[in-house]
């Protein structure tokens, strides 16, 4: 089963919470075990999985990453928006969650999400599920 | 097959090498070829694959993420473990390695690691393994 | 279905497109919609997905990642390539990307590149595709 998610951002850094949208596709495919897959069809943004519930720590990551990959850096890409190129490989643009009983696997604090670095954009994330 | 690692961490940071666990997990399902899925439920660890051979490469890793990422750090999120929530992201929390004649297809030089940013904790490893 | 890409760097630091010969290797599978794998069995290498287009990109990726993790820091590891395993572990050795009537479904300016960081060195990059 494949499936797109929209999203569209509205600041250049943007960490969106994607986990319920992904269950439920999950929920439609009817697939009880298998693995989600998610894949990034940018490359200026990523997907990585974290904690969701305190807001400060996608804070701690928007900050810490710009400080490791600053905006401005003599840079020779000539769009401007080089850093958002790297940090998208260092942050990646897929990952998968196993999936058991209908339900992704995550673990108590984990939650799925979207990263945009060179927003404002429309953005799409490909859902796709393997059972197994 | 779904099966979990058991991980007892005893230092803040830890990268323990869990290769021969995987294997013997492998070896039970007997699945001969296809894909073997690592995933870390926590956000504050991680799993990476390099070299088992010299622990002075887990030495020189461990310090060169300390210095990108320091413990300390003027961070928001209260629990003053964001450095290892950062970690988490760059090093990843999950991986896979594709499964050959019953065997991981690891390079001569490679093992994979359960990476520990904020113990000692009680940590566990998802290991699903997929037939194709 | 599992081939090899078999590549030879000329320097230690190098991003080669391999996005044609992976799709042809997907052509010769013919199959239609499942996950196209890809796994670097090297310790000092990786695979990343990004931009094709503008090769600045490339050149700023590796100037950045040469800044965060310097040749010469200090290493324990007395082979001296200390740096290039911290790259690998950053960037990651392993990626995939969906496939859907056939083809990889890349973003537009998506391509995926094999990274050396020890080189010159002959490499492998191992193709794995799964139906689904």
């Amino acid at each position: 089963m494949l499936r797109y998610l929209e999203i569209i951002t509205q600041k250049r850094t943007h960490f969106e919470d994607i986990t319920e949208e992904v269950q439920k596709i999950i929920d439609e495919s009817n697939v009880k075990e298998g693995i989600c897959y998610m894949y990034v069809p940018h490359t200026t943004a990523g997907v990585f999985i974290n904690e969701n519930a305190d807001p400060d720590v996608k804070w701690d990551v928007e900050q810490t990453l710009e400080k490791l990959v600053p905006w401005e850096n003599n840079y020779k890409h000539i769009e401007g928006n080089a850093a958002a190129h790297i940090k998208s490989i260092l942050v990646g643009t897929n990952t998968f969650v196993p999936i058991k009983d209908g339900k992704l696997m995550l673990g108590t604090w984990q939650g799925i999400f979207f990263a945009e670095f060179d927003g404002p954009r429309d953005r799409k994330v490909i859902i796709k599920i393997i059972e197994g």
